[in-house]
């Protein structure tokens, strides 16, 4: 019996979007499923020290030039957001809400809630935007836009966001597998390399 | 007539070095020459409001995994250093002192200087260690060791550096092919294509 691929990415991370069309059929080629786990840089900021890449000066302008670029490279449509960075509790909470409730669907929930924020432009910081992407994406609205609001919902994004800062993760996309982290897309050869030999 | 490929790094920097083993080959099956542009990183910094990554929270207990697992999966000799990290000015100035009397063979010298220090734990910061590196890789000693010291050295050095930060450069390894930044040894597979295709 594997262990699932544990994701953690942020909403906001372009990087992580990308990385989000690419992981799971990554781990489906070694048998394992993936486990979404969306956190919140904002918190891992404030430990880190660091910011946004997209602010720091000089790696903000290369970032503008590599973003696109990289999704090019990698085939998968991209739009830099007219808003960005932005708070992603709403499309968070409601990951961690369909995670409770049915985890097999979780992977769709976020490539479309990726997806509305990095190639349709949809705000989803608004908590009724993120509820209508959710029933786009098979959820019943009015759960989904109540779930944002849940007092519940809020604790568990809270434990799993310590969680991971506890675990060590300070950046998105961060993947885990059998207790090894690789960060960034531009780790997922070394990623499938593991997946295939258990280790090198 | 093509023109060379620009390389931007700094001694004291891993990737730099995993990135310098794989390089003049990937250059090389494209018909490309290697510029060798040494760099310092604090003065970086001090623009970015960035430091050394091994400093910062959780991404330094990440780094001293991603790195020698990162040299394993290239199959590249790597030991981190007992000093890290160090001061980088006297290798740097050996090897614009090298590129203005015989840039052929300035990345022998770039090699050797950060074997010394990725390898074979030797303090390259200290004028005498990089002095004898330099000698090691062909240099005659005495001239190597006069050039740290060197005003006109030391001033070529600063003006590569301030080019470098002024053309956007803010990390180590950072690869620009004809105008087009890529940062990163992570970023080899799109330098490769670009070199290849001329663009995508």
């Amino acid at each position: 019996m594997t262990t699932p691929v544990q994701f953690h990415f942020d909403f906001s991370s372009p990087y992580g979007y990308l990385a989000s069309e690419k992981l799971a059929a990554l781990a489906q080629r070694h048998g394992r499923s993936v486990e979404w786990l969306p956190m919140l840089l904002g918190a891992v900021f404030k430990v880190t020290g660091t910011q946004p890449l997209t602010l720091v000066p000089l790696k903000g302008a290369y970032t503008r030039v590599d973003l696109p670029r990289t999704a090019r490279f990698h085939g998968i449509p991209f739009r830099m957001p007219s808003r960005f960075p932005i708070a992603t509790q709403s499309a968070a909470r409601i990951v961690v809400w369909q995670r409770g409730r049915d985890a097999a669907h979780c992977g769709s929930m976020v490539k479309a809630l990726y997806r509305a924020y990095f190639v349709d432009d949809r705000d989803i910081s608004s908590p009724d935007v993120a509820a209508d992407v959710a029933a786009e994406a098979g959820a019943e609205r009015a759960q989904a836009r109540a779930a944002i609001d849940d007092v519940s919902v809020k604790d568990a994004l809270k434990r799993d966001v310590d969680a991971a800062i506890a675990a060590g993760v300070f950046g998105s996309p961060y993947v885990v597998v059998d207790g090894e982290p690789f960060w960034g897309l531009d780790r997922f050869d070394q990623l499938e390399r593991w997946l295939a030999s258990g280790g090198f």
